[in-house]
């Protein structure tokens, strides 16, 4: 798919859309999404629900890993917490650790508009045939 | 916080409300919680969606994690993939490992009506002071 | 392969050997080995390194998720460590979630001669063939 | 500590001497480390064991979250094993995701000689102050 069309798809995601992420840019190995931080985001302590920040770097995550035209499975991720937030907007760059595989690697950071690193994301995804 | 006031805590998660998520029981060191799959979970290929699932998880951590009176914050979470599933009801049993000190381990299963285990999550959690 | 063939194979991990764990009991999906703590297993802060609790906890990951007699590889581990130790017997149990497909997820964990938890280890086989 | 400080402390690790892994480079944040493959590195299947390589990246890890001063403690790793080796040299290279707070995120990347990428390796630690 090109990148266009990856978007197009992507836009089918009811959850995605739901929370309001939304990609900004894909391309092959990369994507870049974003998710103004509104109410609906707030945990019962008013901050920035983890489900939330993870369903962004997920969603940025899965347009990187499908950029190569086969479908590939997300099977993994490991996500820490670094900085708590409650408002502005968050980014999530997704990048690919290497020319994926069966298995491939995607490193994906959130961060919020001053820079500041909000969370680190690292996923696995699987493909059934190489990319 | 007694169990009645851990569920009315939980209940102004705004982002669990807007996903759908509910605690059905929590007590020290333990929760179970809901989800009834719904079209606004699905992604892009109709399956839900990885942060749907998560959302759910991490809610039943929070509870767990939050449920001996102080304050923890969640700082890392693995979560395996283990089944896709697009309709019915899922549920999140989250377990403490051991009585919790200033880091505390919790296993979350997800599983669907079936029985039958959607993915794995374990979290690890920071408190200021001991449980 | 049976339980006493399982144990021949991995007396061959030249690794295992050269670190002191050793299989004490292995059945299908399940596996518990051990480790005399000696001087060689301490890190520079005179506790055990993080490496040394690692490879017991695979060497049971590996010797479970092996023990249906199809390959299984390690693809994806996550370890939480909860407590130092400089002395003693560490243990190693390694259990099955569930009945594993293509993918697998263990769960070990790490205690001392107290049954104090040391460590969690959450890790994710591939098979080539349904198990 | 000095980088030269640091080294010495770390050649005080006793698993890593047993593993043969030595610190290459150190310097704020940054550590660089190599383990020459032998056969006591291999498991029952003549490939490097997942122990091994985990030590090495741990290794790495360890120096560069502690070439800050303050003592850091590895709280949670995540590994993904991507490529199997039998031969030749592998190198750990530790980076720092931020400036570390209490928690500080470090990613390591294992390689071999043609600069294939072995394993993902993402640290979290844990300090007591400040760096």
């Amino acid at each position: 798919m090109e990148a266009s069309e990856l978007i197009n798809f992507f836009k089918k995601d009811h959850f995605a859309a739901l929370t309001g992420a939304e990609i900004i840019e894909v391309k092959k190995g990369y994507c870049k999404a974003q998710l103004k931080i509104e109410k609906k985001h707030l945990n019962a302590a008013n901050v920035v629900q983890g489900g939330a920040i993870f369903t962004l770097a997920d969603f940025a995550f899965g347009a990187a890993s499908n950029s190569h035209g086969q479908l590939a499975l997300a099977i993994n991720v490991n996500i820490t917490f670094l900085k708590g937030v409650s408002q502005g907007t968050l980014y999530a760059t997704a990048t690919e650790l290497d020319v994926p595989k069966k298995l491939g690697a995607y490193d994906v950071i959130v961060t919020n508009e001053k820079d500041e690193i909000i969370a680190r994301f690292n996923g696995l995804a699987y493909r059934k045939s190489k990319a």
